[in-house]
């Protein structure tokens, strides 16, 4: 299967965050400059693509007939035939995926109860560029509940859902998405969303930049009437960033990558959990006793390492900043160089952002049976490519899980080949992703509302009272009772009852 | 398939503890008077059975040869056709299987080289029915290297690795053991095990009693030469005491079920790892703020609260017992009833032991969304029957996941239909299989070579002294270091240096 | 000052466990054989004795006159002077002490309340010679709410809070004791409890043995009455054991020593609070990134080890059991020999109830500012004799805080001369205190209804039966919501409805 | 005692953060304007003042003579006599406190060794005025290592450790400050340190302000020749930002007191150890199974709420921020409002730096024995002034500790009258102080060094290396072994190898 080629893309996008690769996926980097040209999955792919249990749906498409979409004509029930997707029939199974879904994305659904009144979003037209799985199809019944009109393509050419693709043309979304689109699919789907007649976009929703990037190389002049861009990966708001010092960026753009709940989540509390799941998932390894060693204290190392401490392990911490260093003795860590431990250790976790931590001297060096993951950035923590040489054998044991022999026998198991163990051997739950999609709509609103002015030509963080706001949404689900100020006592600390609460620089 | 009917069996012996039923299993319970004649499946068969990742040999069963095995003439690469299993020409794969086994199990391969001078079981002719897998497989070529021969049939129709069994005929074993074996298949094989012309067995190792009921029922007169009994079954063991009682039991029986290191190992410690592990394989439920309540607060409860406590939940407990209730409050966990937390809980754990614990009143108060499994004991203890009437609708949304749905549209999650959670929906590590198997290893040399009169009819425990010598086993795993006490110690606290260091009632 | 003397007390009693000595006491120990005669003082007294923030009232005493109590004619308010105690003017003062004591104490008063209608103790006469401080008071007044006359002594020179004393006296209880008794009024005290013309004592409620051991010695014939004795110093159940040994108890007697739930609030529990509250008084550490060893992992090793580990300190253990070496690993403590972190750490605590745990080689070989201290049994775990040699310099530098100064200037920080830290520098909460002295009056009420041949002459642990229903009356406490078996629960497990609910051999 | 009035100190300056009240102090604040004139005590005081296990020399000030420090003439061992202190005698006794601190001050003892060569501070003459303890002579001795002159003053009434004062004195620094000082000699003492015949300030090190204040207002020509100011206190910065907003900040100034060490270690590390031990201190609680509110989830409350849960309380929190309170639910704790649970818990702790947060209302209703105290700001949360009504006693059971008795006999515990419970009744580690005192010799260094126009006439934020660097010098305390980055992995990252590792924004 051709990978989704990115010539087209912008060739020197830096390194994505938490992007994975599926394992069937082509090796091609090495051909290439590094750095350059894949394409990030973001989280909510891992669930329908990744997961054992995912539901049958998924393996249904196996079976579908092999004419490509694009030579197909289907309608919805209502007659309509404004979308491209794989099979229309499986509405029925996509529109009970999304009420799952649903249930757990409790802001977007008071989002729309508070927009039976006003239309936040009354005269919005959102073309979006995202996974398409059933969380997102919340996001976007949504988005069309508060007045918008959506057209909407897929930012990856294996994540899309294609009973949900097919439950939302059903509904009357003009979408464009299916599993296992070509290269040149890809860029189709996303100029049909665009390039229609009578239709003319006035908001960008994206993930990655893919969609930003075309409409800047095809049809500039659609900017004229765009008001704003909502940006959620690491990448796309780097290239923004990228656009906005090169003085090329020509409406305002809200990174939302960086808000504080998405950060928080994505990283400390999701990663707690994760890393317990993904490396049970793999190797059903006991924790209690183990001697662990994590590379790097930021969020994602810290969600880790307490996670793994509650379990019994026996943890120890690699840094090189000694404020976070000094965060890891105070919680109980042993602070120390990887290669005083790594010869003890039964489990080496990166969570660096950086590359080759683990070297290829660290993996001669591990006892026999050591586990080795990666849960902190892109594939290039762990030194692959120094495992890929004659006199070691690799001996595939399970999906996502390779044994790597020694001549002397001894074994290491490398996970998920070295990229994302959360994304690729464990999942992200719906409550996560729910944060990420609350912030994106309110992103949404809240530029194509904003007053002349407020916004000018650069990349703006989600404002505070924003971001209180997301979280404030989520508070039901734990059925939590927030306190409100007296008017005493906001005048004394002199804010507004309603918040923000903090100061920008408030670390939390 | 035809369920392994039990009516040969001790018809009285009590539900098991630890039991699972697989899940396209018949349920033919309620046909029978309660507590009869289900198969306990040790949780080594888990493993094999149903984690999502297991090696591909088990799935190659399925391409496999409708023969009968009994049907075969199969023969290994030395002649011997002294077994009757599925295919000899998987021992390859079994090999390698028994070999990653080896590598967690290493109490049993420091017992082989202590064995390399002495014997201590030579002589012994080991007569054995328990699961047939990887690790059972270590466990057998150790008695083998101490000396014993033994012969093997499987404790469970389902349980069997055929690979693995292929690998023992190979290696010289007398397996009679396969997959899928009909009830009189199953009785059959143990049959060939202990009716064989000039070999006579002269120690029994058990799991769950049908072979010892078998030899009691068809051979009474092997007792004469039989020099003990090794049970390990919670169910085999009643089944030992009630022929003592009974004035039956004609030789003396070792109960390793109770031993100290097998019940925290089996219960706290592996339910702490196993009750996050099946939780989330099977609902991908974020445990963070979620509302819990654990019904029971023994060993298995004691680990799932502390598990969930740490991973962030919001834990509440039941008891009937004041003491255990008592504990649950030190250890910071509310204690109530459960009919004041049902309606606000996202996750109800049963660890009781105990029968209808959540009844249809609880159930028909939980909340849209809520999760109900059983950690305990059977699968008593959620009254599942109550919810198959037609009112309701169920809904197969994954392997082991349930939506049980009200008339109002309410969902109710019920992970593999109140069986036991932990061995339906996740596995257990091969660290607390090689604690069991070392027991009974020990236990065989014990009563093998016990002087005459150490040991009259009875059932007994492992001496402490040997409990102690498990655990030491175990320890260079952890690269732990024990103290040894000096002449001056041990003689102040009246120890002998080499234990036992604790008197019998000392609670650990 | 003198201390009491044991020559009187039976002279071979082990070591106790739990006993402290006052740091002004004089040091006589070598002077005798091994393990001799050294008085007890249960935890109870350290409230008053050692807390720096004890209540004004305790230093009020030393203002007091000079004149020996039994040079004085005291009275109380209703004319009556049978007793003798330090000043009868303090007894307001005393009663409030009660009283505030009594609404930590709800299980006691909740016993006087269901007294009410019955009386339990109607007719009983009890004798008792415990520390006496306001938790005995409470306890002394329930004995009389449920029918029985009280006469007491002090079971320590030094512990009796004058003031509850006082109390009473005043309400009409014969008191024996004061604060600063000689030994020859520590018997007379004793002897004027049992020596009374018309009133004969059926009932003992001792704490060391030197009631029981008086009456033995000089009033054999009064056992006659006596309906048996309840004991609760390791002490004292030590030698009520040799007795039965020996043939010579001629009463049943109860050890309320080793009831579960004393044995987890004592140990467990209440070391998990003192070992921080008891460093923190007396060092001012901060524990977060501290190295400490542990040495031994029983109950109270658990609770200073849960303690430190949760506040950020790196723990290590030393067992010499394998067993709780296993749980020590499994729970998360890399478990190692002393000489191994024993220059690494900055805090040594021992637990282990052996001696000579912490020899002067560790010592020496100790960083700068170590912390020495000990949680464990007497005075024998760390060998402080060894550290009274010429080279060393010792610097008293708070109460109960010494440095131990080397000739190059290293200074290790040894806490209550190595006597046991959480009763010389902490406290012990009242609910504890209450936990035991509930058992108490429950063995009391056993003892005295128990219908004749129940109980032999031989020592009793408590029914099980009743160390629920004493855990039980804690609950309350804790808000907490015991559940009820229904009938056909109660007859699926075999169980009384109300108890006992677990075999005697269950290790909770 | 005459409090240490305000009116030449700035009258608007807010209420400080972590101040103190000495319980016999007067209590003024009705009179006066809120939040005006108190004078801030920083923690290093408590230790001296509060402890009750401090070292003897405390108490030797009682015994002193009347004579005011003004109307002495003393003069050191070397004839010296510019200073005024209480006792020069005292020197020998300082001298010891000054080496125990030493020891736990690494980082500045390393900076000493650092400054062996080079001397940063050569020519710099600092005029200091803060707190005058062991830690702060460790801080003027390394500065004066440095190569700086120094003259100090006290930065309040009390704090003074006359002994330590006694030390610098005869080792040659001029110290003006006593124990007691009235505020004509407060502001008499900070006169002389600045008006020196031949002698001129040129940096200026200041906790609160008042130094800096009366510069100012006296000498405001001194600050043609001041290259700086630092300023450690919240009250002292935010005079300055004051200033600096008026544009009439003359010199730039460092603020210390919010550097990411300083924060994490006053609030999160130090409260997570203080709040059980000023708990325990008090009232000796018992932590398990108690229910406690934590009003508020700031840092403090963070560090409060881990420890008491790992103790194994029950603790409930409030909040007005939405991001905190989601941050508590998914740490495991319920969120509710006050209302909701006061009648039931053990415990209520405020921590949120507001004020009126228990209000009368909510002391109504705790229950009997519910403990309230304050770790928050000042003593503004708790509504103290509304339980002065006459139908309420107050009984004060020790010190620090009130009980506030209501009509029908239930008790109130209050600690420290509601002023903040870490500073009276606990104390803070010598580590947490170093940090501080580390941070303030290098913002001196920075500012005296910089060259010229870095640094403008504004308030500065240490820069983020030197926070890197603060931490570093600390981590070898812990033994803890920082990683280096290696030349291509800096490259990859886009850092310097030496730091700064981390953006402004870093949440840590």
């Amino acid at each position: 299967m051709l990978k989704k080629k990115k010539k087209n893309g912008g060739s020197s996008e830096p390194c994505v965050k938490k992007q994975i690769q599926f394992a069937d996926q082509k090796q091609e980097f090495n051909k290439r400059p590094s750095k350059i040209g894949r394409r990030s999955l973001s989280r909510s792919i891992s669930q329908s693509s990744t997961d054992s249990y995912s539901s049958a749906a998924s393996y249904t498409d196996s079976s579908d007939d092999e004419t490509s979409p694009r030579d197909k004509q289907q309608k919805n029930s209502k007659g309509n035939g404004d979308f491209c997707i794989k099979n229309i029939k499986q509405a029925d199974f996509g529109r009970r995926e999304i009420e799952i879904a649903e249930q757990e994305m409790p802001a977007l659904m008071a989002l729309r109860k508070r927009a039976q009144g006003e239309k936040p979003l009354a005269g919005a037209k959102v073309v979006g560029c995202t996974h398409i799985t059933a969380q997102t199809a919340v996001l976007m019944e949504t988005l069309s509940a508060l007045g918008a009109q959506c057209r909407w393509a897929a930012c990856n050419i294996y994540s899309t859902q294609n009973e949900v693709a097919a439950a939302l043309a059903e509904g009357g979304f003009s979408v464009f998405a299916w599993k296992g689109e070509s290269e040149d699919d890809f860029w189709w789907c996303i100029d049909r969303c665009v390039n229609v007649e009578g239709w003319q976009p006035n908001m960008i929703l994206d993930d990655g930049g893919d969609l930003t990037h075309w409409i800047y190389k095809k049809y500039p002049n659609m900017f004229k009437k765009i008001k704003g861009i909502v940006e959620e990966s690491v990448t796309g708001v780097h290239r923004l960033y990228q656009l906005s010092k090169a003085g090329k960026l020509c409406v305002p753009a809200m990174n939302v990558n960086d808000s504080v709940t998405k950060q928080k989540f994505d990283n400390l509390y999701c990663c707690r959990e994760s890393i317990l799941d993904g490396l049970k998932r793999t190797t059903d390894v006991m924790f209690g006793g183990k001697q662990v060693v994590v590379c790097g204290y930021g969020e994602v190392g810290k969600g880790c390492c307490a996670a793994l401490k509650a379990m019994g392990s026996i943890v120890y911490v690699t840094e090189i900043d000694p404020i976070c260093a000094l965060q890891a003795c105070m919680d109980g860590f042993r602070l120390v160089k990887l290669n005083e431990v790594i010869r003890q250790v039964d489990i080496v976790i990166t969570c660096t952002g950086n590359k080759n931590v683990v070297v290829r001297e660290y993996l001669d060096r591990m006892k026999n049976g050591c586990i080795v993951c990666n849960m902190g950035h892109s594939n290039t923590e762990i030194d692959v490519a120094s495992l890929r040489t004659p006199e070691l054998t690799w001996e595939r044991v399970r999906s996502q899980v390779d044994h790597v022999i020694w001549p002397d026998g001894k074994r290491i198991v490398l996970l998920a080949e070295g990229r994302l163990l959360n994304l690729s051997c464990s999942t992200v739950p719906t409550f996560v992703l729910s944060i990420t999609a609350t912030t994106q709509a309110l992103a949404l609103i809240e530029l194509y509302n904003a007053p002349e002015g407020r916004y000018k030509q650069d990349v703006y963080l989600l404002p505070k009272k924003m971001d209180e706001y997301v979280a404030s949404l989520h508070l039901p689900t734990f059925d939590a009772h927030l306190t409100e100020l007296s008017d005493e006592q906001a005048k004394y600390l002199g804010l507004n009852k309603n918040g923000p609460f903090k100061p920008n620089y408030y670390r939390y």
